[in-house]
């Protein structure tokens, strides 16, 4: 039996998320999982880094899995890719420590958010993109982003957990941690493809608890309208409630980008 | 009565292509013209200034229509959104001269053509670019593409027509003239977003025959695999068959990108 990091790209528009639900809605790993069953010796089983929910998009999120079968690690991607439908890509393969795990051992995720800023909602780009036709004045959203850097107890950016898993007990998922470290917080603006801009967000983290990064953006887009001041995430992070934060930012615009498995190297 | 000129965008993933087919399959036009039959004093037929196939995207494609109703230019587009499948936007509308035709008045347009070039198929850019694994060499793939500029017959390019609309009688189709002007061509390589980088080829030109774009593309790609030599252009657009041309590349890699209703701009 050996051990296999696969890193997958998928487009979630389709997908219920990530994860298996108990409902039997189509999932990537669902998806995986029905593919890897085909390949004598795979133990249909997946272990992904991260969990993204319906409409969340990912470029290079790494899984697991165990198996006995020969594939060479670089033929593997080809093989999945011809069982896979088409939205999830297998982008590489290979063979790592048996105690590796995808999510366990993880030591950084990237994710981005694209908000798209024009006058008319896109047609190309509908399942890619916040729109936002209001204006976003990105100084105050650049002085708030800086905030978010650093450890704090995230708990006012949490979705509140507990219906989508059944497996889970309840009591469990109240005593997790929502303290999670951010190493990195970028604002980018990008000319948009046609016409317009986009503003992308990204962010580094140790990891995010469910709905963090969709909520941060979703709570920065209020102060880059006026709503809301910078300063006021600093109270959030300092012991606000979930109802005290911005509403959560719709999926299609979050991107998992890729994750680590080093120690996030420290700039400066 | 008033004519607007109406700018749209729309993803062709999900369309038979923009012009209304004796099928009945899901068009373009087909769409735009049930929007604008819910218009009351609109006349429900369109003509736009392109006929993308199957596939094919438009960022910035003028059509126009006539109509009685008295909706002010500025808020056509936002009546027509909340008519309007997602797959296509009003981006922009404006009244225009009774003699002004989308199709007829238009000077130039202007496309591009995007490859995707690494090892994997995408999954989020699949129905967006013609992806090629195998090395594009640059070189000659510049120097053919210069072979296009100026005035050429294209028939050596073109797909023959008259399968798709029945109503033009075949006589008239073969006495139709393939000579068009290419006033600019542009190669240009981007980073992919994710692994990869990306190659657009752009386009602009008086005119382009049914099959152009997508055909010389295809020759070009031929021209960057080694498998066609770069002078061999001259002779194809020098009476060359269609036969002996490239490939017809596939069309989720194509975008009609814009048009102008006034003299190109020469540069030098």
């Amino acid at each position: 039996m050996r051990r296999i990091k696969l890193t997958i790209e998928f487009d979630g528009t389709l997908f219920a998320g990530l994860q298996i639900q108990e409902q039997g809605e189509r999932t990537v790993q669902g998806e995986l999982e029905a593919a890897l069953a085909q390949i004598p010796g795979a133990k249909a089983k997946i272990y992904a880094c991260g969990r993204t929910d319906a409409g969340v998009h990912a470029l290079a999120m790494p899984v697991h899995y165990d198996s006995q079968d020969s594939i060479p690690s670089d033929k593997i991607p080809f093989a999945l890719n011809s069982l896979l439908p088409s939205d999830i890509r297998a982008l590489a393969a290979e063979e790592v420590d048996p105690l590796f795990h995808a999510r366990k051992s993880c030591a950084w995720r990237e994710y981005r958010y694209r908000i798209l800023q024009r006058t008319m909602p896109p047609a190309l780009e509908r399942t890619r993109v916040w729109w936002i036709p209001q204006s976003l004045n990105l100084v105050p959203m650049r002085h708030a982003l800086e905030y978010f850097l650093g450890t704090h107890d995230f708990a006012a950016f949490a979705v509140r957990e507990g219906s989508g898993n059944a497996a889970e007990p309840r009591a469990r998922l109240e005593e997790r941690s929502t303290v999670r470290e951010i190493y990195k917080v970028h604002l980018e603006v990008r000319p948009a493809e046609g016409n317009g801009r986009e503003i992308w967000l990204e962010f580094v983290g140790s990891g995010f608890v469910r709905g963090q990064v969709r909520s941060m953006v979703g709570t920065l887009v209020e102060v880059g309208l006026g709503k809301r001041d910078s300063n006021n995430i600093q109270a959030l992070l300092e012991g606000g409630r979930r109802s005290e934060a911005g509403k959560t930012s719709p999926p299609q615009g979050l991107y998992f980008l890729r994750a680590g498995y080093a120690p996030y190297p420290r700039s400066g």
